[in-house]
């Protein structure tokens, strides 16, 4: 129990309970049980309720196994009545609330601290609806986004959002956390894709804001107050979402580039020859790969730790880049691509083959199985250096040009003195170039010396993105993990409304408490 | 001053006057006019205060000549902190103030409708910032699309909005109103494109809120609030947008179709053979373009007054379609667009040419020249209607298969049983079916028939939106003249939060008063 202690310590260290919440009793999981087993659409399966620990005990951890909570009762309703009645009893009880998806987070957002009620939308999965006529696909919260991708697939329409998680992500908390990933700078965010909303407020009143139209001015667009705020404002249950032709071409070209100037210059390159096509633009520094076994990458792998250990420079020994298209017409978007390459090959920052010491090394994907094998390298990363120690995990975003300072000053500030040593803890940086959003890892593989990094770590990291231009969160919001920092990145005056927001939407706190503002 | 008085008369009739506001008087002139002259930064130019009835008269009418106020001071601030000062001041003396952009609105947003003062934001202009680096631009809100256009195009970088408007429309305004035009298609709403934001709340506070990070989750994303609430929420002082790479390519091509059914399956075939590369999908239907002179015209102009007549059915002589494409490469774009006018030819709807009555006419441009020739049939349609007698506009959106019913419906209303003569009274639909927003025009070519039109229109139009899964509002706001059809799109509980959060953020309702909800 020792890990498990500790992640209920951390999760009781970020915020004291709130007194003023009821505990769960007997009363309550009556009301409850009732609710979810009534409350059901004709031929819908009833709600359920979970009390027994051990089926608790994976809603009551984040993805990390970072915080742990003491949440005594899960409930998993299928309608939306059934989450109004909840919340609304909720709201009058006094008891605190917390709705999950997929749980993939990594800020906390949707794990207890305490002994919240864990509301788990997963059961709210009817089959979508996707109309190519509209195009745009309907669907309830709990359905995966990869479910939803291969719906739209389908009918030939694509979903315009993917990532590593796709598999467990729902649409609730795609929508809820303003979810990023890897074709956001192609397709936008969440607020450039949904269409329609239903939410359930803090009072437990249901806010239908369903639409299929793509235009439609008619008074505020209360939808986007809910986008992005992390469940602490309402509970999404159902959303419409816009799609897009599915992509007949999918290119990928990947590069191996000596300096981080280069990529810089590599993505001006893209954006000029690419510009309609480019789907993707993706950056892993060289470290980030070192725990890749080097028959699965196309080039060699090399790592800077002795520089790194002598303190001499702090950037990375190389970076990999890869660029993906899509579009209509695979010859057409192939073109682009070569001429691409050939534009990146004949560019000052590589005047010629190996003149930055044979760095620059272009791989245009032949195939879809080589496609694959690409992308895996780039997917495969974090979840190695993940399962590699005690992870903290920065998601962050900059001005491109300052994408990846916050390495380079994080390294500084780890390795300078010989304070730690880089083969125990590694510091990382790989993301999404094309958004600013870049995922700073610092890995401590002893699993030994979390007090020391904590303290050489926070809040350096988020004083550095203020200072630089950038945000404390770039895709994964601010959950419980980043609440403290929010005024590095927000002004006093913008913060103070969003608390009267909360205040008037949620007088008692109970929705997602100590999230974001609390 | 018959008209004027006319006008006058609609605005007063809209709403009574709030008693609870302040007249402005010498001292609150005296306030505004040190506010204006000192609270400027070095090297700007003072602020202006107008109270010459002959120079107000402009601001104090809508582009429409459709309603009058009466307001007896415009203020033109050139910063932020004169916006701030004079906003605070009048939240604390309760006097009612109107921000105005370009005044290019239909709903009478930008209008005074008693002794409100007007804050016009014109003269906050300062040369807008493009940044190629971060593929943004910052403008105050004053600056012209059309002046941003031109300076982010001067950068090889394109604004994603454009509309009719864009020589006289502010940044201000058009994020306020969260305006649409013929690019949202392509690009997507305000929503999709403002990056950061600077507004001067309600009560004189300024909320920074500029960035041009595309990747922030740092907090409830406020921003969305103001995009598109009209200016009664706040004031929009600053803005970033995101831009694009220019287009290398513009490519148009325009049809002459016999059916309304031909235009979606038109739709569906660009979709498909355009895809990324699809820029604009428009529609007029024949009767639009019947003030057009023939010459102008790449066609054979045709109208069914006739028919309208004799009521025997109410859909148009023709529709005519632009499909406009933009891209980086000119050869690949024209060739998708030759690939889908060549699908279009061999489809069912057009199993042969003349299989339509001789109907399916498409043309593609060969010239710049004729490019915008072709453009200035779709453009100047609403001109010359306008200007053909007393003309109701209604910005409606429906499902793209109900897009046309709307005419089709009106056209029914006004012409059964003679009511009224089509040669007298024109009912057209042109607009962007890409979105579903099409423009209703009604005119009323004697000037007389107003009582008579005003009531078979009111409250027809928006009934029927409502009842077709329309929306009474597609990209011109709610303003004035919609607020009482407000609940025909949006439901009781979310009409009521859009309340309690005016309510907050506004307790004296002194901004934009009598606007969308008031």
């Amino acid at each position: 129990m020792g890990v498990l202690t500790e992640a209920r310590q951390r999760a009781a260290h970020y915020a004291a309970r709130n007194p003023l919440f009821a505990k769960v009793n007997e009363k309550h999981l009556e009301y409850f049980n009732n609710v979810l087993r009534k409350l059901c659409v004709a031929k819908q399966t009833p709600g359920r309720m979970l009390t027994d620990p051990d089926r608790i005990a994976a809603f009551n951890r984040d993805w990390m196994n970072q915080v742990e909570g003491e949440c005594p009762v899960v409930l998993l309703p299928t309608s939306t009545q059934q989450v109004a009645a909840i919340v609304g009893y909720c709201q009058a009880e006094k008891i605190g609330i917390v709705p999950q998806g997929g749980n993939t987070g990594l800020v906390y957002g949707s794990s207890a601290l305490h002994d919240e009620v864990i509301l788990s939308l997963k059961e709210m999965n009817a089959e979508p609806v996707v109309s190519p006529e509209t195009m745009s696909a309907e669907a309830e919260a709990g359905v995966t986004l990869e479910h939803l991708q291969e719906a739209a697939k389908a009918r030939a329409l694509l979903v315009p959002i993917t990532m590593g998680s796709k598999g467990s992500a729902e649409i609730g908390g795609v929508v809820s956390t303003n979810a990023g990933g890897i074709h956001f700078a192609r397709y936008g965010s969440m607020h450039a894709n949904v269409l329609g909303l239903e939410v359930v407020t803090a009072q437990g009143e249901v806010l239908d804001m369903m639409s299929t139209l793509r235009k439609d001015n008619a008074g505020y667009d209360l939808k986007h107050l809910f986008i992005g705020s992390e469940g602490t404002l309402g509970v999404v249950t159902r959303a419409s979402l816009k799609l897009y032709p599915f992509p007949r071409s999918t290119q990928l070209a990947l590069f191996r580039l000596s300096t981080f100037k280069s990529v810089l210059e590599l993505y001006h390159l893209a954006q000029e020859h690419l510009a309609e096509c480019l789907s993707a633009f993706e950056v892993l520094d060289g470290e980030s790969l070192i725990l890749t076994p080097q028959r699965e990458l196309p080039f060699t792998q090399t790592s800077k730790n002795d520089v790194f250990r002598a303190g001499q420079d702090f950037t990375s020994a190389y970076f990999c880049v890869l660029v993906e298209t899509n579009g209509s017409d695979a010859g057409h978007d192939l073109e682009k691509l070569s001429r691409f390459v050939e534009a990146a090959e004949g560019s000052p920052f590589c005047a010629s083959k190996g003149g930055l010491g044979g760095a620059f090394e272009p791989i245009l994907s032949q195939s879809l199985a080589q496609t694959v094998q690409l992308w895996k390298v780039r997917e495969e990363a974090p979840v190695r250096l993940a399962s590699a120690g005690i992870t903290y995990k920065f998601d962050v975003s900059f001005p491109l040009d300052k994408f990846y300072g916050i390495v380079e000053h994080v390294r500084e500030l780890v390795y300078k003195d010989g304070k730690f040593d880089p083969e125990e803890v590694l510091v990382v940086g790989y993301g999404h170039f094309g958004d600013g959003n870049i995922h700073l890892n610092v890995v401590d593989r002893t699993r030994k010396q979390s007090d020391a990094l904590d303290a050489v770590l926070f809040p350096a990291v988020y004083e550095f993105c203020a200072a630089h231009g950038g945000s404390i969160s770039a895709e994964h919001g601010v959950g419980v993990q980043k609440k403290a920092y929010l005024g590095l990145s927000r002004k006093p005056e913008v913060i103070a409304l969003m608390r009267s927001l909360k205040q008037i939407m949620d007088p008692n706190g109970i929705l997602n408490p100590y999230k974001v503002l609390q």
